[in-house]
């Protein structure tokens, strides 16, 4: 089935800022609730957008945010410390976001995932900054599996993000994404694949149509994740009918249930 | 651009039937209008239904429907005998639905085809039945496009339809066809690919969901052209937007165009 992590609780949300320095409870437990019903498999969260205030904001966060959910968390951070602090704090296994061939990141993040119990999500960039085809995200996606493999890293802890960037720059980047999870997902079995979705509509209008588009056109080349705003329910049932469609949905069973319970509506 | 081929006036839907059997011109003539407006590519017309009338209802309809659009016509018979006379009446270069490889269709097809100026649908259907796999499909729209060539058609002309089975019948279905499309388009570069989208969803509900969530997903695999009701907005959106996303839209062009025309909204 299709892992959904839940992006909304993220500083760099004005809101969510707000909510975070007014160490506003309820704001923060009725959106985890609202994630939690809306079938969000993880919970990311990212304390970041206050500069000097980041352990003690998460610290927060993660206690909030674990008072009203039993979901796992994926901790959503650049700064092994800090990812330090939160792993002592999770009740269940963690997906942590992220890594990359970037040298200032790879060499810090891969000491701190060593001997962690926990997913990692591997972003396909490097000191030569963005992937600009599919042979440059692919060799990426390899390098990262074959490196968080040393370290003991089974293969369904990984999710490669290959960095979907926006169809108003260049019309091909929708075919360079699909093709690399194709590749990805053939060439590197086991693995899961993610991304943050809504940069393919960055500079476009009805980004959400845009957005909830590709993401099926995505499921349907081996996509098995994304980084979301599931709340958005038309995202979220073009989401469950593509995972059927694509087969990953035995005799129809959570489509059929989420139908019943009012979550997929033509 | 993506290939619409509008399926409404079509005297097996009960309505369509009664407009023909009454001769409600303003009926029919509303219906082209707005598929006309909505942006089909073909108006397909389907005289078949009332048995013994075909040939004149046919003639009615060409009449009708050519007196409100100019777009070309996609004509629906399995009886030689009634497209050559439909092909006698149309204004523009028609497409002509459909030959199939059941020998009872094909050699009178073929034989009617030959030295024709128009398009065809080809369907992946011969005396074994219904095509059960990805190689079935294949080989059969291989053999349809090797005879089709060999009476002088070009393959830009040929628009193959793989036989869409629904979900509920075998939840593989949809990944049978998404690859039968992909690979159809790699190894018969040139041809179109075409079918009837919601068989997809036979026996399942919230079908329109389904459909163009599908759609979606064979645009992902080359699909170019399909058989749809496209007067429902929310599959035309998603099919407008699935191809500005499969690379087949320059500098977005014709998604912007259909945002400004309030056709695509999120």
């Amino acid at each position: 089935m299709f892992t959904v992590i839940g992006e909304r609780i993220n500083t760099t949300l004005k809101k969510v800022q707000a909510a975070v320095a007014e160490r506003d409870f309820e704001y923060i437990a009725n959106d985890v609730k609202l994630q939690t019903e809306a079938g969000a498999t993880y919970i990311d969260v990212n304390a970041g957008a206050r500069i000097g205030h980041e352990e003690e904001d998460m610290k927060w966060l993660l206690e909030v945010v674990q008072g009203v959910t039993t979901l796992p968390l994926c901790l959503d951070s650049p700064d092994p410390k800090i990812l330090e602090v939160a792993y002592g704090l999770v009740s269940n296994k963690p997906l942590v976001n992220s890594i990359s061939l970037e040298k200032d990141r790879f060499d810090p993040m891969i000491k701190y995932l060593k001997g962690k119990e926990c997913g990692v999500i591997a972003l396909c960039m490097d000191d030569a900054g963005m992937p600009k085809t599919v042979e440059d995200i692919v060799a990426r996606a390899k390098t990262l599996v074959k490196e968080l493999e040393a370290i003991g890293f089974q293969r369904e802890d990984i999710f490669i993000d290959p960095l979907i960037q926006p169809m108003s720059v260049d019309g091909n980047n929708g075919n360079v994404a699909m093709e690399a999870i194709k590749t990805i997902m053939t060439d590197l079995e086991g693995v899961h694949t993610t991304g943050g979705l809504s940069n393919i509509s960055f500079g476009l209008p009805e980004r959400r149509i845009v957005n909830r588009c590709f993401l099926a056109m995505m499921i349907a080349n081996g996509f098995d994740s994304a980084i979301m705003d599931h709340l958005d329910k038309d995202i979220m049932a073009l989401t469950t009918t593509a995972d059927m469609i694509a087969g990953n949905d035995d005799f129809c069973m959570n489509f059929l249930k989420s139908v019943r319970a009012g979550k997929v509506v033509s």
